[in-house]
C-alpha cells in the first residue's frame, strides 16, 4: 500500500521529510516517477494535472496538501464518490488569523500613511486612527477565530455565511443579508471556501453595496474576487484598499496590473502556508486508517464544497 | 475657582469643548490668556513653559493632559509637595496596545520584505514567517495589556520591569534579570515610564545584550532611547530594525537621520493619543474632589515618577 504525493511545481522533499519522520516506514511514491501506480490507495494532491488519477486503478482516498480543496474539486475526473479529506491544522488558523489582523490593524493605524509621510518628512499628528468594524464573510474554523481574536481586541466584529446559523457567538448575516451585512462594516475580509456560489463573489456589484472606503482582505482564492472589478471599484471609492495573498493566476504574472497599484498590497499567497511536519500526523492517521478501514478524519462534504 | 488649561503649541479648543460637554458651567482659563491667575486652583498641563505654575499663587492641584508626568516632573519650579494626576484611559490602552501588536505582526510577518518585492515584481513565497518571542518592559496598565493581548493570540512573551513581582501572569524578568530577559525574547517593546532609572535605557549596551536581529518598538518617551546608539546597532546586527513613535525633540527635526533610515519605521507620536472626550470626565471628577476635598483619583508617585 503506498501513499503518492503529487504536486507538481512544488518541491515535495520537505513532505517526504515530515511524513518519514513520523512513520519512517511509509511507503511514499513521487509524482512524476510514479512507478508502481498500482499499489497507490492514498494520493496527497496539490494542484494535480486534471484526469491524472486516473492512473491509479486501487486508489481508495484522496486527501488535500492544505485545508482548501477547490484544487481537486476542480477536476472532472475525481471519482464522484471517492472519499477526500483535508488539512486542519491549528498552525494553519494561527497564521491566518495574524495575517488578517495585521491587515486590519495597518489599516486602521495607517502604516501606508505614515510610510509616505517618513518618505516626504512630514510629521502629521491629525486623525491617527480611522474607526473600524471588520466584516469577516466564511465563518469556519478560520473566520471564526478571525472574529473571536478581533473580538477579543476590542473591535466590532460581524460574521456572513451562506448558512443560517443560531447561537453564534458574533452578530452573523446569511445568505440574504448580504446587503445589511456590507452596510455596517468597512473592513471587508474574505475567508470563504471556494464553491460554485463564492466564485467571483468580490465583484463590483457587491463593491457598490459596501460603506464607501471599504478596505478589502482577500485571504481565501483568488477566484473569489473579479480581478478586473478591483481598480474601478478603488477608482470609484466603493473601497479605499486592498491587501490581497492570492490571485486567479499564481505566481501574479508580470503584466498584472495589480503590482503598481499603490492603493493595492499584494502578498505571494503567505497568509497561511501548510507546515509539513505539523500536518503530517493527520496524513499518516488517515493513510493509517484506511489501512484498517476505521473511518477517517476531516473528510470533505463535496456536497458543501469544503 | 478655575481651571487653567496650558498645553502651548497645540488647540486646546477640543478640551474646553469636551470639559464644557460634560459640566457646562466649568470655570476654565486657557494660556496663554489666564486673566484671573489667583482664582486658578486646578492647572491642566501638556508641555507647559518650565516656572510658569508660579503665577499660581492658589493651585492645589496639577492635572498632566495624558498619561505621563515626565513633562511636569521635570520642571523643578513644580512645588514638591503640589498633588498631580493623570490621565488613567481605557481607550489610551486599546490605542498602546493595536499600535504595538500591528508593529509586533508587522515585523512577524515581513510587511516591508513583501512591499519591497511588491515595488520589484518579486514572487518569493519562502520563509513567511518570523518566529517572535516579545518583551515588554514596563508592566503596568499599557504593558500589561500588550502581553495579555499578544499571550491570548498566542504568541510567547515576557515582561520586564525594575521591582520584584510575584504572582504576575506571565514571565516576568526584574531589575538584575535583564541580560536574561534580552536573552529570551527577539521583539522588545519599551512601555517604561520615564524615570531617571529609565532615560537613555535603549542604548547600545543594552542592544548589544539582545538576541541578534532583535526588533525595537519604542512607544513610551524619546528620552528612553540613547538616538546616537540606534543606527550602530542597526550596522552591528543588534537589532534589525526599529519602529518608533516617539523622539528626544518632537517634531522630528527634518535633519534627524532617522527620516530616510529604511530600516526605522516612524509615526509621529500617535501610537495612543488621549482622546479628550473620554478623558473629562476623569478631570471633571477631580476637579470637583478638589472642590469638596474628598480624596483625588489617578494620584501620581512622585517618588516612583509615575
Amino acid at each position: 500500500m503506498s501513499l503518492a504525493i503529487i504536486s507538481p511545481g512544488r518541491n515535495p522533499q520537505v513532505w517526504i521529510d515530515a511524513l518519514r519522520h513520523h512513520q519512517p516506514d511509509i511507503d511514499i511514491q513521487v509524482f512524476p516517477d510514479i512507478d508502481r501506480p498500482e499499489e497507490v490507495e492514498m494520493a496527497l494532491l496539490w494542484q494535480h494535472p486534471p484526469g491524472y488519477l486516473s492512473n491509479f486503478p486501487n486508489l481508495r482516498l484522496i486527501s488535500s496538501l492544505g485545508a482548501g480543496v477547490d484544487h481537486i474539486l476542480s477536476d472532472p475526473a475525481v471519482p464522484a464518490h471517492m472519499p477526500i479529506v483535508r488539512i486542519v491544522d491549528e498552525k494553519l488558523t494561527w497564521s491566518m488569523t495574524n495575517y488578517v489582523v495585521m491587515g486590519v490593524l495597518n489599516f486602521h493605524r495607517q502604516i501606508t500613511r505614515y510610510q509616505a509621510d517618513q518618505k516626504r518628512k512630514v510629521w502629521d499628528m491629525s486623525n491617527p486612527e480611522i474607526p473600524v468594524k471588520v466584516g469577516v464573510m466564511g465563518v469556519g474554523a478560520l473566520g471564526g477565530d478571525v472574529l473571536d481574536k478581533l473580538n477579543y481586541m476590542g473591535f466590532k466584529v460581524a460574521g456572513f455565511g451562506f448558512s443560517e446559523k443560531s447561537g453564534f457567538p458574533h452578530p452573523y448575516y446569511s445568505k440574504n443579508e448580504l446587503k445589511d451585512f456590507l452596510s455596517r462594516i468597512n473592513v471587508l475580509v474574505c475567508l470563504l471556501p471556494l464553491t460554485q456560489d463564492t466564485e467571483g463573489i468580490l465583484n463590483l456589484d457587491l463593491f457598490r453595496q459596501c460603506t464607501p472606503g471599504t478596505f478589502l482582505i482577500n485571504v481565501a482564492r483568488g477566484k473569489h474576487l473579479a480581478e478586473e472589478d478591483l481598480i474601478p471599484a478603488l477608482d470609484q471609492g466603493f473601497l479605499s484598499g486592498a491587501l490581497l495573498d492570492v490571485y486567479r493566476v499564481e505566481p501574479l504574472p508580470q503584466d498584472h496590473p495589480f503590482w503598481q497599484e499603490s492603493r493595492i498590497q499584494l502578498t505571494p499567497h503567505i497568509a497561511s502556508v501548510t507546515n509539513p511536519l505539523a500536518a503530517s500526523p493527520q496524513i499518516i492517521d488517515n493513510f493509517n486508517r484506511l489501512k484498517s478501514n476505521r473511518p477517517l478524519q476531516n473528510l470533505v462534504n463535496r456536497a458543501r464544497g469544503y
